[in-house]
C-alpha cells in the first residue's frame, strides 16, 4: 500500500489523526463486544453526529434496562475519528453539559458503548435507532436568494438498505432522523420488507416506527433527550407498541409523558411543522424590523411589551439570521414531501418563503452596515464576536455568521473572529480565537456582535475594554446591548443596533 | 317636518326605536351633567362602540379618582340609540361579563356617565379618550381574493378636528384607536395644534398620547381593560407623563404594570404587530392543514403534540377562518403606514399575505364540503351552528361564517342559523335562532359547526339529539368533536372534520 492511498480522519476535539483502515472488517470487535453482554438487548445507533452519539450515550445509561449499545458511522475522513474516539475514551462531542462526561464515564465503566463502521453490527440488533442526516441541497444566488432546492434520498435509502441486508427479521427500526413526512411508511418500511424478502426472511415480524428527538446541543444536552416530551408512532400497531416499550426504558416518561400519534406521517409532520413554525415566526419579524428602523422605533422594546401577553410570549426577536441544522431546511423537506410523496400540486409556499427570507438576513445585516458606515469597508479591521448560530453553544452548522463573514471578506475586510464555544470553524476550516483579552490588545475599525452569547451580555469588563479602545463603529446585530450600554459606548464610538432605529 | 325626514335609530338590545333629533344641540344636557360634579375632572370618551362604551364605564368606576364621564358618538341610525340607551339605564352592550352590569349600576347610582352627540362636550374635557373606529376598505374578488385595500383617514381626521375645535388648550388627547403607526405624531398632534392656533390658543400645553387597549368582549370584558397590561407613549415627555397619570387612576397597575415606550410610533406599531403576529400564525396553519388532509394526518393531534413544548405553546389550530375587527385589518393598516406615512417603497408583504390567506379560509372550507358531499348542495337543508367569529362571545364583526354562509346561499341551500350568543346578525340583518331544542325538531341534510362555542363541545345532550336524527352529513370546521364523538356520530352519519384527514 502506498502512502497516498491512506486516508486520514482528524479529530477536532483532540487534534489526533487516525488512519482509515483499508480493509473494512470489524466483525471480531463487534462479536467480542456483544459476547461481553450476554442476555442484554443490543441497540445499534446509526449515525454518530450531534444526535446519534448522545442518543447512544443515553441508551447506554437507560433508566430501566441494561442495553449493549453499538454506535455505527461511516469510515470516512469526516466520521471515522468519532468511532475511534468513542472506543478510546474521548467523547466526540464538546458540550457544556456536565452530564455528558458523567454518562460517558459510566458507559466506559460498564463497557456497554462500542463504536464501529461495520454493518455486521445490524445482525446483532434488537433495536436500530436511525440518527443519520437527511439533507436538503439548496441552490442560492450570490445574494442568498433561494433559487431552488432538491431532496436526494439516495444516502438515506442506502443506510436503510444496510440495515435490511443484515438485520434480524424481528428488529425494531426506530427512525429519529428528521425526514420528509411519509418516509417511514412509504420508504423505510418498503425497503426493509424488500430486503428481508430477498434474504428469504419473514416480513410480518418487522417493526418500523418514528419518533423525533428535540435535541438541543448546549448545557442541557442530555436532558433534551432523556427529560423531554417525546412524540412517536408506528407504521402499524405492533411497531408503535415496540417503540413505546423501548422509549419507556430510556426516557423519564413519568415526568415527560409520551405522546402517541395515529401514524408515522403525523409524527414526521409534527417535527417539520414545529421547526417551520419557528422559522416562519423569525421570518415574520424581518419585515417588521425594517419597518421599525424606518419609523425610529426600537423593535426590542416593542417585542418585550408584546410578550407581556401570555398569548404572545413566543413572538421572536430579530437578529443576524437563522442557522442550525433544522430551521434552515425542515420547511423545505416538508414542502418537498407534500409534492413528491403525496402528489400535491401545491407546495407549502409560505413556509418556503420563510426559509427564503431567513436566508437573506445576513445580506440585509451587511447592507445595513454598509449604509450606516461612513465610507468604504475595504481594508477595515473587523472583529466579529460570535461564530456559532445560537447563543451559548458551539454549533456552527449553517450559522448565519458565514454569510455575513463572506460579504466582509469579499469587501476586502481584515476579519478577526472570537467565540468562547468554537475552537475550530469546521465549515470554513478556520481556527477561532477564544481569548478576548488578547484580541482586545489590537484595535478595530468595526466591532460586530454576531452571536448572542452570555459572554457578550452584561459583561462590564468587556464593555470597559471596548470603551477604552480608539473610536470605532460598534454594530450589534442581535440586540445584546442595553440602552445604558449603548449610551456608554456611544460617548466614544458610533453604535448601531439592527432593528433599533435611531436611538 | 314631514315624517320622511325623521331618521330612526333602533336598539338591537331592546328593540326600541328612537327618533334622531332634527336640531343637534345638547349643550344644556352637558352643562347640567357637568354642574352635578363640581371639582371633578371630566373625561370624554369619543366613540361608544365595543371599546369606548366599556372604557367609559371603567373610567366612571376609576380606582383612585372620581371622574365625570361623557360618552360621545354620532347622531346616526347606527349609533344614536347607544346614546339614548346609556342615558335611559340600559347598557348598549350585551356581554356575558357580570361586571358590566355591576359597573353600570354603580355609574347610574353616582350619575357620573352621561352620553351625548354634541361636540360641546369637548369644551369640558380634561381628558379625551379616542375610541372611534379606523377602518380599512378592502377590495376582494368574489372568491375572496384580496385585490387591494385602502385606508381613508378622513373620518378619523374629522373626529380629531371636532376635538380641536372645542377643547381646552391643556387637554390630554389619549388615542386608544388602533391606528396606522405614525398617526399620533404625524396626524393627531398637527391637527390639534392647527385647530388650537386657529382659535388663538397656545399649543404648548397640549398633550397627545397613545395607549392601546386589548379589549376582549366576553366573560372578562371589564378585566380586559382594567386588569391587564397596558402599553403607552406620548408625543412628548409631558404627554407621556399625563397619560401615565391618567392610566394609573383607572387600571390596576400594581398587578399589571404599565409599559412606557419611547414614542407613539412604537406603541402604535406594537398593537398592529401583535395582531399581525396572530393573523400570520393562523395563516401559517392553513397550508399545513391542507397538507395534513392530503397525508391522512389529524392536524389537531399534531398541534397538541407540538404544544407540549413550552416554546411552541402558541401554535394555532386551523378553523373556518379569521374574523373580528382587528386581525382582519391591522396588518394592512401597518403596511399602509409603512408606505404612506414613512415613505417606504416596501410593504409588509408577508403580513398582507397572511390577511389574504385568512380571508380565503371560508372559501376553502366550502370547497372541502363540496368535495366531500355526495352530490349537489342545491336545495339542501343546512344547519349552521355558530355565527360569531369567536367562541363564547356574540361578536359578528367580519365573522368568517359570513363567507361560508354566502356560498351556501348562492349554491341554493336552505340555511338555518343557531348561535347561543347572537340574537341578531347585524351585518346580514338576520335574526338568529337561539333555541337548539326547537331547531332539532327539524331534519337537516348538512349540519356544520361554524363556531367553537362551549355549547357545542362535550355536549352530550346535543350529541344524542344529533345521533337520533336521520342520516346526514356532519361537518366540523373547528375541531370541536372528539374522536369518540366522531365515532358515535359516524355510526349513523357521514362525519368530516376540516384538517383531520380521513379518520
Amino acid at each position: 500500500m502506498t502512502t497516498d492511498t491512506i486516508q486520514l480522519s482528524k479529530s477536532p476535539v483532540t487534534g489526533k489523526e487516525y488512519e482509515i483502515p483499508a480493509i473494512k472488517d470489524d466483525k471480531a470487535g463487534i462479536d467480542a463486544f456483544v459476547a461481553l453482554h450476554p442476555g442484554k438487548k443490543v441497540v445499534v445507533v446509526q449515525g454518530l453526529g450531534f444526535v446519534g452519539s448522545v442518543m447512544g450515550l443515553v441508551v447506554a445509561n437507560a433508566l430501566t434496562e441494561e442495553y449493549a449499545v453499538i454506535g455505527i458511522d461511516l469510515p470516512t475522513p469526516a466520521s471515522y475519528w468519532k468511532i475511534r474516539s468513542i472506543n478510546e475514551g474521548v467523547f466526540p462531542v464538546i458540550a457544556s453539559d456536565p452530564k455528558i462526561e458523567i454518562y460517558y464515564q459510566n458507559a466506559l465503566k460498564k463497557n456497554n458503548y462500542y463504536a464501529t463502521y461495520d454493518s455486521h453490527a445490524y445482525s446483532k440488533a434488537d433495536v436500530v435507532v436511525v440518527d443519520i442526516n437527511l439533507d436538503v441541497q439548496k441552490r442560492s444566488a450570490k445574494n442568498k436568494d433561494l433559487e431552488g432546492y432538491n431532496v436526494d434520498l439516495t444516502p438515506f435509502k442506502k443506510a436503510i438498505e444496510a440495515i435490511g441486508a443484515n438485520c434480524k427479521e424481528d428488529v425494531l427500526v426506530l427512525v429519529e432522523t428528521t425526514v420528509p413526512p411519509g418516509t417511514a411508511q412509504k420508504i423505510v418500511r418498503p425497503i426493509m420488507e424488500e430486503m428481508l424478502e430477498k434474504r428469504g426472511l419473514a416480513t410480518d415480524k418487522l417493526k418500523v416506527g418514528h419518533s423525533y428527538e428535540r435535541v438541543m446541543p448546549g448545557p442541557k444536552y442530555i436532558d433534551s433527550i432523556q427529560n423531554f416530551y417525546r412524540v412517536f408512532a408506528g407504521t402499524d400497531e405492533k411497531s408503535a407498541d415496540a417503540v413505546e416499550e423501548f422509549l419507556r426504558t430510556v426516557i423519564k416518561t413519568d415526568e415527560y409523558p409520551l405522546t402517541r400519534l395515529g401514524n408515522t406521517n403525523a409524527t414526521e409532520m409534527a417535527k417539520v411543522l414545529e421547526n417551520s413554525f419557528r422559522a416562519m415566526n423569525i421570518a415574520f419579524m424581518v419585515e417588521w424590523s425594517r419597518f421599525a428602523e424606518e419609523a425610529g422605533v426600537d423593535i426590542y422594546e416593542v417585542v418585550n411589551a408584546i410578550r407581556m401577553r401570555p398569548t404572545h410570549k413566543n413572538i421572536m426577536l430579530p437578529g443576524l439570521g437563522v442557522g442550525g441544522y433544522c430551521l434552515t431546511k425542515d420547511p423545505l423537506l416538508a414542502s418537498w414531501a407534500r409534492m413528491n410523496l403525496f402528489g400535491s400540486e401545491e407546495k407549502l409556499g409560505q413556509s418556503e418563503k420563510g426559509v427564503h427570507i431567513n436566508d437573506k438576513m445576513p445580506v440585509y445585516a451587511f447592507e445595513y452596515l454598509q449604509s450606516q458606515y461612513n465610507g468604504p469597508l475595504e481594508g477595515k479591521k473587523v472583529l466579529l464576536l460570535g461564530v456559532s448560530y445560537l447563543n451559548d453553544v458551539g454549533d456552527t452548522r449553517y450559522t448565519p455568521v458565514e454569510g455575513f463573514y463572506d460579504q466582509l471578506l469579499e469587501e476586502g475586510c481584515e476579519i478577526t473572529l472570537h467565540d468562547p464555544h468554537v475552537k475550530y470553524w469546521e465549515e470554513k476550516d478556520i481556527w477561532v480565537n477564544q481569548d478576548m483579552g488578547e484580541l482586545l490588545n489590537s484595535d478595530y475599525d468595526v466591532v460586530v456582535i454576531t452571536t448572542g452569547h452570555k459572554d457578550y451580555r452584561n459583561n462590564e469588563d468587556l464593555l470597559n475594554k471596548l470603551v477604552s479602545k480608539p473610536s470605532a463603529f460598534m454594530y450589534d446585530t442581535i440586540g445584546v446591548w442595553s440602552k445604558d450600554e449603548i449610551k456608554t459606548l456611544g460617548e466614544k464610538h458610533i453604535v448601531k443596533v439592527l432593528g433599533r432605529g435611531d436611538l
